[in-house]
């Protein structure tokens, strides 16, 4: 297996210049694994619902930055993979916590990636919060 | 056909006091008719990538309030329905406009509401952005 | 508005040919214009569950078929067209009827297809059973 | 961890009284655990695109099928659970093969279950043909 084609701190650096959101939401890539990636929502309690429910929003938000990470951690860091379709369950309240969301890349074609992605409370790997599956398009010119 | 079960006012008065996330995002209630709920994200720098795109984290943000509150216009505001999944297809960029989510509920039953949502610029109705679908759990209690 | 580009005859032809499964569970096309696909599942019990509710696994079969044939109406039968994913959300049970499907294409990309489609039973179009959204990959060559 | 609440046999015998449509498909149980279940599609022509490939609606009833009995291994054969939603994405082509679905249940409420499907040739569990997520209804009366 070879090194992931990207470093987290290149992909810290990379949300900072391009997805303001990533620092409004306190979101950060903290692991990377070729193919695989795990982003971070530090908890805060503007992105919750009442009871410090953290909102379906910011899960959907972690799990689509994590799939996109996981692409490039296989072909670096293309700004222009688009993402094509997302799915969410939500299965156990998050709350007043930290969440993980670790992508899983099961294929990274010449035109189509896809991923899952479980999403944990920081402290309880166990304890899936929500699961996604995404479908992302990928620019011109990448080789199966 | 019977009214609304509740105002656009006291939509907006509920997510000024229970959705933080709403206000952080310019995400308010337009419009409401019975089982259907138009919700507006107004357009923001900070919620897009390079070139103005509004990011799909934002899109399925949108969708996921306009699918709550077209829930609120058949039994009130019940800020305990959750929503179960969601998904959304991305069709085209939204590109430094305002962006419209408009869902409309196929199903409200004892136990489960299911709705369909349409993502449109503001300035276009007829140009579809991207579309969702999404299942929510009712508290119990509620009749069919 | 151009006309279709296959007609309703083309359809069912192909489907003889090439899918031997729409012969098997009673698969048709029954309807088509531009970008809209309508096909009939004709009700056989062998595709039921007890008390004559049309299983799930039909209803995705019809719904997927619906889609295909959408696409067709673009840009020809086009048999390397391929489903990325397919998504359908189950609403009220289909009991002891023929079903329709029908599929309203609301992306066709160079790459990428999109669409939603309805689920109803033959004699009550406006009692959805079911409802589908899928995305389709598209053979090389297809222009935007 | 105790037994799961069914056997094989009783899951085998269950389909062929009440889903017609698994002995037309040639789908079986094989496999059993405390929330997880493997059933397999025997590779028959009759549900194939040309060049043997099996068809995607053969590959979601497949994971439907397994979804079901995952539910059963935890609260038994319960014919009234129903499919709320289903999404499947396809990542490769199954020709001419055997295609096996294991489906990890994730959550089992009071209302609704939750599992994730792996869809891989017989021969290959480590080529993965197809991923579904699912969440089912269940009747009233179960517990938490």
């Amino acid at each position: 297996m070879t090194a992931p084609a990207v470093t987290v701190d290149e992909v810290n650096t990379f949300f900072a210049s391009d997805l303001p959101f990533c620092a409004e939401m306190g979101i950060s890539c903290v692991y990377i694994a070729p193919g695989v990636a795990t982003v971070r929502f530090d908890y805060d309690e503007r992105w919750t619902r009442p009871g410090g429910m953290v909102c379906g929003p910011t899960l959907m938000t972690l799990a689509d930055a994590a799939v996109y990470v996981a692409i490039f951690t296989r072909i670096g860091i293309v700004p222009l993979a688009v993402t094509n379709e997302l799915k969410m369950n939500f299965l156990r309240p998050a709350i007043g916590r930290d969440v993980l969301a670790t992508a899983t890349l099961h294929k990274i074609g010449r035109r189509v990636a896809y991923a899952s992605v479980d999403l944990t409370e920081d402290h309880d790997p166990d304890r899936l919060v929500a699961q996604a599956t995404s479908s992302y398009m990928l620019p011109d010119g990448f080789a199966d």
